[in-house]
């Protein structure tokens, strides 16, 4: 039987962009379908997220582990591979929102579906409630902040545009806050690296990607002081290696970004690391890692040139 | 060498839609981006078409057979099969506009894609004028009426949603036309089928689709008379089969429509014609062709159920 409800779905190792968009689109879907919309995620909160969602008084998103039989809105993503196991036994995916590359879902109907090159999909959601003119009550403002400054690192990261910040400014105005400040505040919430697990670390933010022919895994952990990175670093490759088994892919890469020194420690496990990494950023790999200066954005200069070196395999 | 200038660009066998999106997109591009922006179009013009293009006094998108170096936004499409065939060698693709299903274009980099599920590319195009407020000639205006009456058939097509109407009507109030008058002078300048050699009406709205792993082409020819295509069964059937080994396509299937009694005569080639329309669409073929009444749209009452029969393949 067809579930009558109408969820509203972020990415695996969900994000607060995926998460805050899902609970926000949700808000805003439900005065226009008459269905019962729905909040959900595929995976676990982040420390980040599970700070925002209590700064703001919001309640989780249900935790979904099935599409299949499911109605579904998309935000956040429209990779395969970063979507639920049975994505393709849901009842239908009807609409997107994202700001990724264009990747690999079909569908058999037209849909709607909006990708913008924003820094957010909080961005463009707020964008949407601006147009519309819907309501929009604190806690779902302050959702939407938390959104745009943790997708573009406080507009540090590339992927920054100026309608990020305009939008951020206007949400900083509704909630009376100073958005820098909060933003700093909320990111050194989900960047403790040295008391947490690998086990969390390497998963809270880690995403899938079928480039070309080749499956591989890209995860990011934001931090503030990338010398606790240093101290861990044969803990790090093993466990690595290991879930780059258990994932079946061919390549894992792990970004240990600094948000102060504004660069990414790369660790890179699999066939060929070396080579590829060599290939790709022109950088030699040390013991399994190395700094990229000034490179904060998986989207924007992790994925491309290697999308670019898979797509010629 | 890459090439400087952005070329808007509809799908291969281009219908009024297409042409139309290309030439007004365009157009609304030149006022947003530096570069110089040319519309283009990836195959003839047809007969409806060309009455367009000569009633409103605009000049024909420029052909273009390659998308080597180019930088491309794509309208009314974004399905390979129906693209250039070095799509692929193109610089970039960095914008979608287009009513169809979500298909299988990629891109390495975020783009801004919008898909809405409505009638027609035009009436996402003139939501766009409106919502910016972007100055509408009557010649422009005059594009977006056109390929909104084209692709919902006048409003007949099971694709039309109010929007449509909405947007055509606005059209109509700033050319200060009858719609319905202008829509049926139109369709009738492109339904000559009697009179037009078969190699034209077979072609003229001709697309390719790739359907789980299966490759196939439907053409579609609206007219008013549906006599004439009876007379020229066999030659249809004919041709059609020679098309299909051309084509490289397992199934060749022609959508003979007619626009006043609201429905479509089927004529089907290929391997397993016979059992695929019955599991389809529960219909005999007879003589290579069935009469299905109500058929109007092939994106909606065509496309699906295929897609749907060959993705289980």
């Amino acid at each position: 039987m067809t579930d009558q409800n109408v969820y509203v779905l972020g990415h695996k190792s969900p994000d607060t962009d995926s998460i805050c968009s899902a609970i926000v689109y949700a808000f805003f879907k439900k005065k226009e379908l008459k269905e019962n919309v729905i909040p959900a995620r595929a995976g676990e909160l982040n420390d980040e997220t599970k700070y925002v969602l209590k700064k703001f008084g919001v309640e989780s998103p249900i935790s979904v582990s099935s599409a299949k039989g499911k109605r579904l809105i998309l935000v956040d993503h429209n990779e395969i591979a970063q979507m639920l196991e049975d994505i393709n036994e849901a009842e239908e995916v009807f609409e997107v929102v994202d700001h990724h590359r264009l990747a690999d879902l079909q569908t058999s109907k037209p849909i709607l579906m909006r990708l913008e090159p924003v820094g957010s999909t909080c961005t463009i959601l707020t964008e949407m409630f601006l147009y519309h003119k819907t309501e929009l009550p604190k806690n779902i403002a302050g959702l939407l902040l938390s959104g745009i400054l943790s997708d573009t690192i406080i507009f540090k990261s590339p992927t920054t545009t100026q309608r990020d910040k305009d939008m951020a400014e206007q949400l900083g105005k509704i909630l009376g806050i100073d958005i820098t400040t909060y933003g700093i505040e909320m990111k050194k919430a989900g960047a403790d690296f040295a008391g947490r697990p690998l086990s969390y670390s390497l998963t809270k933010d880690k995403k899938v990607f079928t480039l070309g022919n080749t499956k591989l895994a890209i995860a990011q952990f934001e931090l503030v002081d990338i010398a606790e990175v240093a101290q861990k670093r044969k803990e790090i490759l093993s466990e690595m290696e290991k879930m780059r088994k258990q994932e079946g892919v061919s390549l894992f890469i792990f970004m240990a970004t600094d948000i102060i020194k504004e660069g990414t420690e790369l660790f890179v496990v699999g066939e060929n690391a070396q080579k590829i990494i060599k290939d790709v950023f022109k950088k030699d790999l040390k013991e399994g890692s190395v700094w990229i200066d000034g490179m904060l954005s998986r989207k924007k200069q992790a994925v491309p040139p290697l999308e670019q070196y898979f797509a010629k395999k």
